[in-house]
């Protein structure tokens, strides 16, 4: 088998990137070890920045979200009992959408398979070869048979946990990480919203978010141990929990339901340097992951693909590899001022150490300065809602 | 001897407390345990805020400091070998005055003293007494003789290491504090200017910062281990060293001069809470320390006395005490501000452990940040050039 580009792995980077490719005419196929309904039914990030979601109506797969998805004109913070809005449109005139990870990656392969792409689902044991040459090469198994994919560049968007990533030598790259000291403690409830907006919330016993999937299912996050287990919170005691953070002096109350999902996500934050080895060019999580609480994660990794698209146009077009050199480049940039506000985000709205108290009163100046400046506020609110894809 | 409020420090909080109060009608005394010449020649800060300055205006002892001072539209960052300017009139109207807090010490002891006002200067073994009722009294040796003081209250402007903040029983207060892993080594230069404005580098070998004193002295600073002793830097290294840090890719050069003083100053944020016990009122370092880095130490001091003043001022025309019963409250939205401020400045501009890849990265993300959007270059001209004192 033969394509232009190979892309290892099927989730929004993948696949948004095949299409990005497909409208400048060049082939590509998406290999992906999970089935199309594993993939569809993950249930992931949810906060698509205004480019993100500009993006996928000018690549025509964005008329579902626009019908299912809700649009948020701010966030708030709340923090000593009180909740104070950031107005993200009357600040920076922008906005974003609320849409699910799998609800994009549903549109994506409905789009993809409809203009005749090739997505392989379940292919197992994949491979990438001969990187450093001209003729990649990528194996994998599907329905117990060897296959081969011969191309001429290989797309890394396999995920943190990925194959591509591991197969640049420790040599010829270098990494940054830093783990946090807690997780997050995530519910999916079956209720209305709590909220119209979002709730960042700091208290005493740390953090907590009111976010929304839809009308009736909604999204609850806390912060725990990372080490904690699932099984440690009964239902009754999650709401205690959430109840307790989320005390207000507003008379707001949050509405229970059914908790029909639990799980804990470890906070990190990552960064490989180059992000690219020969013909292998990794994207996403791949490449970079921030911790959840600046919304980030997916929204950079569309802006990976924007930029690899537009180098491997210009290769195709005209021979010239100058974007595709200043690949990482071009991306990092960005990716390091995304980590930066992933990683402020985070340090202002988590409880880290019960005992430093000077710390905490920091954090609590920074969240009372944020909410009164309005050069603080635009600040947050530009991240929050996307800065400029170079 | 009697007076309405003793002052112990004579300091700028102390000599401009009592220069307020003397304008409103209010009787003080100045304690201060150093001579006169020992005061005017110690060598401290010398960033006014704007606010500061117009203030020394106001009160009418900013007349040489308008002539001698320089007023400063903005700042410089360095790193990565490149200068980015932040223009703090573009961003916020406003700007900096430098001018040495020993000048504006200078200058308000001779207002004091023009007007009559008491500065007790050698003043030893000062003790306060009976803080909690109705007649304080401050006990002192002058010239060998035991004085007492008794006042309606006492202003605590005596610095960290002052007596008057021990005076607060530990389980009337609680504190906050963080050290630095680092100290700046200080240096006065004879040579000319080496740049207009005020220069704040990030390099790998850590921080340096360029300063001014007068057309003739200047003053230079880099990040140095707090344990380190000036005899282990001749002056060829302390040169050598500035060099590699303020390389730039731009052909500026720092002018090297003779060096007429060296020091290292530890770096440490302390918080006190409350400021007050009783009829006792700390303002400036007896309560509150910040790292030098967001140049707010004096102003802080200046803020806290300027409530202060207006709180006796009540007192004393109307017999009311709500705004000395808010003095803390009031203070401490604003010093907490300003700790966050100068911990971010010092976060962002000094090398912590040399291994954490990962926390340089995202200092020089930030950096990146700062200098290429408004909304966050505004943050920092109006945490510089000083927030609004309520």
């Amino acid at each position: 088998m033969r394509t232009q580009v190979a892309i290892v792995g099927g989730g929004p980077a993948g696949l948004l990137l095949s299409h990005l490719l497909h409208l400048q005419g060049i082939d590509s196929v998406v290999l992906e070890r999970r089935s199309r309904e594993e993939l569809e039914a993950e249930i992931r990030a949810g906060v698509l920045e205004q480019g993100t979601a500009d993006l996928l109506n000018e690549i025509g797969v964005g008329e579902r979200m626009m019908e299912e998805g809700a649009r948020h004109r701010g966030i708030n913070l709340q923090f000593g009992g009180r909740r104070h809005r950031i107005d993200f449109h009357a600040l920076v005139g922008r906005g974003i959408m609320l849409y699910g990870q799998h609800e994009v990656v549903k549109d994506l392969i409905a789009a993809r398979l409809a203009a005749g792409g090739k997505i392989i689902f379940e292919a197992e044991g994949v491979g990438v070869r001969d990187l450093k040459s001209e003729g990649p090469r990528v194996l994998f198994r599907k329905d117990g048979e060897e296959e081969e994919l011969s191309c001429d560049f290989v797309a890394g968007c396999d995920g943190f946990h990925g194959v591509c990533r591991p197969c640049i030598p420790e040599s010829a790259c270098a990494t940054y990480e830093r783990r946090y000291p807690f997780g997050w403690f995530g519910i999916l409830v079956k209720a209305p919203r709590s909220s119209e907006e979002l709730i960042y919330c700091l208290n005493e016993r740390g953090f907590a978010l009111i976010s929304t999937r839809s009308p009736e299912i909604q999204r609850m996050y806390f912060q725990c141990d990372p080490e904690d287990d699932v099984a440690n919170w009964p239902d009754e005691r999650i709401w205690e929990e959430m109840h307790a953070r989320l005390a207000n002096d507003e008379g707001w109350d949050l509405i229970e339901g059914e908790i029909i999902q639990k799980g804990i996500v470890q906070m990190r934050s990552f960064v490989i340097e180059p992000m690219q080895y020969g013909r292998l060019f990794l994207a996403g999580d791949a490449a970079h992951i921030v911790p959840p609480t600046g919304a980030k994660g997916m929204n950079l990794a569309v802006g990976d693909v924007r930029v690899l698209s537009r180098g491997l146009a210009e290769y195709y077009s005209s021979g010239r590899t100058d974007l595709l050199d200043a690949y990482t480049r071009t991306c990092l940039g960005r990716v390091w001022k995304a980590q930066r506000f992933s990683w402020w985000m985070t340090s202002m709205l988590h409880r880290f150490h019960q005992e430093d108290e000077f710390r905490y009163r920091l954090q609590l100046a920074e969240l009372d300065y944020v909410t009164s400046s309005r050069a603080a506020s635009a600040s947050l609110a530009e991240n929050y809602t996307g800065l400029p894809v170079e």
